[in-house]
């Protein structure tokens, strides 16, 4: 752990702060600022000077007002589950924590939006649109801890979005507070609005470089009655991958193509301490399909398992009630736990392709871990693309390597040139960060860079907002 | 129409243009110069000082770089079908007509993906990749001679929108051409994509006022093999919209709610010289479903229809068949050229509201209307909350006012004004460009546009590219 960094505020500014917001909302104890200090994303941890957690709009820009008059670096967090250390207060100074901002402002069932404050967490939003009969697409695999504000900044994916798209294509307005305390609205709740350049698609994914925001207009869809579960053992990536294009082509859109590599299968088992079934097989499949209708659904899964069948699938489990869908997740499920258990992460990246180059993405990538002595851990979304690719060592349970260690560099450079070179790209929903900035010149233009460091030079110029992230 | 701006290039420059595009495809002549000089927005026009018509991306950089050299504006130029004058060359200089770049330069199946030229014309990529049993979403009412490109700087929709979303929604990659003529790469065939900020989405729906699209990778779907039209007359907007909002909230996605109103049904008619069935009822729904099960279909329809019919509609025609089908847009298709004939149109508006408001906005902007002694004719996509709201002055055949007229802009600020008021924005696809330059302080934040403008300076700050549109 670093120690607070030198950029700090005076104590003017921190009465000020306690004024602002409350003295018990002001944060300055060394132990429970240590909360602050990381995201989680292993290795990377920077102390703050403080960290404020105000519970209005006013209250933020008031912060922000305050901050820029006296040069001070804000970073804002919302729940603090960033993948890409989007959290960490690199240069040190004020954490603008927004888990007091946590109001749902509205269900608007007429128009199927709902008004949310950015500190909402995802599951508890989730929860209260379930009882109004709807749901919120998007769904980070951290949605009982990750908030709508930190979806918002990071665009987050998840499994479903094949079908559903990505946070942004959920964002219709936005109220923002900028650097210099000025507070700014975008949109509304509509689905079309071409008024101007879309503003609220570049904050969405901006990490928190541009603005911060403190209320967001969502649209939200009926919820599903009916889900059901496959899961769907294959022989080969190759045959998972050309079975999931199949149903794609014959116009099927299931919800969800969640892809776990073999190796990853036996690992979990390891861990569970009980084999997987078809735990040889070297591609698994889930196949979610959702919709409102039992006759409808029941045709669809039909199809999709006899179209699993055609394509050598070993067995089609179906799974209909929730406790018959949760053991066919379990495994998925467990990744996180038992790659930590039995292996040292050294890296934990989110890699995305055209659909098809997946199984040449991930032969490549095995050879490259495995000429570092390492193994590939490959997992996450077939459907669109997006692989979690994670490095390990097995048997080593403490990484004695934190990831800016030369050699994991190294590794993690490989990994994404690979990424490139088919097309690709070096993060599909986690973030830059400050755990990519080093190897953003891999995936972007020179002159794309460029321009959006003028970008972020307009709405941030003495660069205070999420400072250190993004952009080397 | 004005004469040819004093924004000239010199001899010297027109040479130059010769030798990189071909001294055929440098237009002079002032008879055909004058093609390029308006678009479909009616009252807009200004001349060029001559067109050129580039054939590749390399044509295209060596264009801007010497118009950049010598300060010469240039309005990039698609189909020419901009409804807000977005193709008017208001400063002169060259046209930069991308009509020769229509190639559709790949059709990828396995990956559902598009690459295409800027110039190619809707309706010829629908064409093609009906072939490949596929199609691209958006559907702008004038499919049939818009372009690619114009889509893409308009962000335009259609009435798939409700279902499909927009041409933002599909858009994954981009080659552009900046102002000096740099060429950036953004994006590639990838449906998740968070690597720096999204410069895509910033330059879909900017207008061609942030760079020139050179080619565009786009998403595609498995074109649906059924489609079925209900035809649905209803007593009033009310009821319309209340059905319009019960048939989503029950979980079904027809890809199109259109509307009309009473008014417009009756116009058509007396266009036609034919009554059409139930021209009485106040508000015509067409709600077109498609899919690629027939059962599927048909359960939909059935309850779509049963919910209407609750609903309180007076009727359900259903078409299935291509020619059924046909006559059920017949009135909807002729609404453009109905009103023309009937009246004297003064004002052709893309507002957008909250779904739920549109009756309310309708009754409104009636009245508007009615105080100037003019008709509102409203129709358009009640799905998501956009409607076209002509205002003509029946009687009168050839528009003695230019949409810029005093009394004409009043009509339309009220209009606006009424919009705003109710959640809504004055412009959902076509765009602000020249027609809405002064009203968009009505529908955006202050310090929204005082973004907007740096990052416009950020890529063009000699504000070469489409000069004189969406700011003031």
């Amino acid at each position: 752990m670093d120690r607070p960094s030198n950029i700090l505020p005076s104590d003017g500014i921190v009465s000020q702060l306690r004024d602002i917001v409350g003295p018990e909302h002001v944060i300055t104890d060394i132990d429970a600022l240590e909360n602050y200090a990381h995201d989680e994303t292993p290795g990377y941890s920077a102390m703050p000077a403080l960290a404020v957690k105000p519970a209005s709009t006013a209250e933020v820009a008031a912060v922000m007002k305050l901050a820029h008059g006296h040069a001070v670096p804000v970073t804002p967090r919302g729940g603090g589950t960033s993948l890409s250390a989007g959290a960490v207060p690199v240069l040190g100074g004020i954490v603008l924590s927004l888990e007091r901002m946590n109001r749902i402002r509205d269900i608007d069932q007429a128009n199927l939006m709902a008004v949310v404050e950015p500190g909402v967490v995802h599951g508890e939003l989730d929860k209260a649109l379930a009882q109004a009969g709807l749901f919120f697409p998007p769904d980070p695999v951290s949605l009982d801890s990750c908030t709508i504000g930190g979806n918002i900044a990071e665009n987050a994916g998840g499994p479903r979005a094949m079908k559903y798209g990505v946070t942004k294509n959920y964002v219709t307005g936005l109220e923002v507070v900028l650097c210099d305390g000025t507070v700014m609205r975008l949109g509304g709740k509509l689905l079309k609005n071409v008024t101007g350049y879309d503003l609220i698609d570049l904050i969405v994914g901006s990490e928190g470089t541009l603005a911060v925001v403190t209320e967001a207009t969502i649209r939200v869809l009926p919820r599903p009655g009916e889900i059901i579960d496959l899961l769907i053992p294959l022989d080969s990536v190759e045959q998972a991958s050309l079975f999931a294009q199949s149903v794609i082509a014959a116009g099927f859109l299931p919800a969800v193509i969640e892809f776990m590599e073999g190796e990853v299968v036996r690992t979990v088992g390891e861990y569970l301490k009980r084999q997987a079934p078809f735990s040889d097989a070297n591609a698994h499949l889930i196949v979610e399909l959702d919709g409102s209708d039992k006759a409808q659904m029941r045709i669809q899964y039909d199809r999709v398992g006899e179209m699993a069948l055609r394509a050598g699938a070993r067995d089609v489990a179906v799974g209909q009630s929730a406790a018959d869908r949760e053991r066919i997740w379990e495994v998925r499920r467990k990744i996180g736990e038992a790659l930590k258990s039995e292996a040292a992460i050294i890296a934990r990246e989110d890699l995305v392709v055209p659909r098809n180059r997946i199984p040449e993405l991930i032969r490549s990538l095995q050879t490259c871990a495995r000429n570092y002595k390492a193994t590939l851990f490959a997992f996450g979304h077939l459907g669109d693309g997006n692989i979690h690719a994670d490095v390990g060592i097995r048997g080593r349970r403490e990484p004695k390597e934190r990831p800016a260690d030369p050699w994991v560099m190294q590794v993690r450079r490989e990994m994404y040139r690979i990424t490139v070179d088919l097309g690709g790209t070096i993060t599909a929903e986690h973030g830059v960060g400050l755990s990519k900035i080093d190897f953003i010149t891999l995936a972007l233009d020179k002159t794309a860079i460029d321009k959006m460091k003028h970008i972020k030079r307009i709405f941030d110029p003495a660069n205070l907002l999420n400072p250190g992230k993004m952009f080397p």
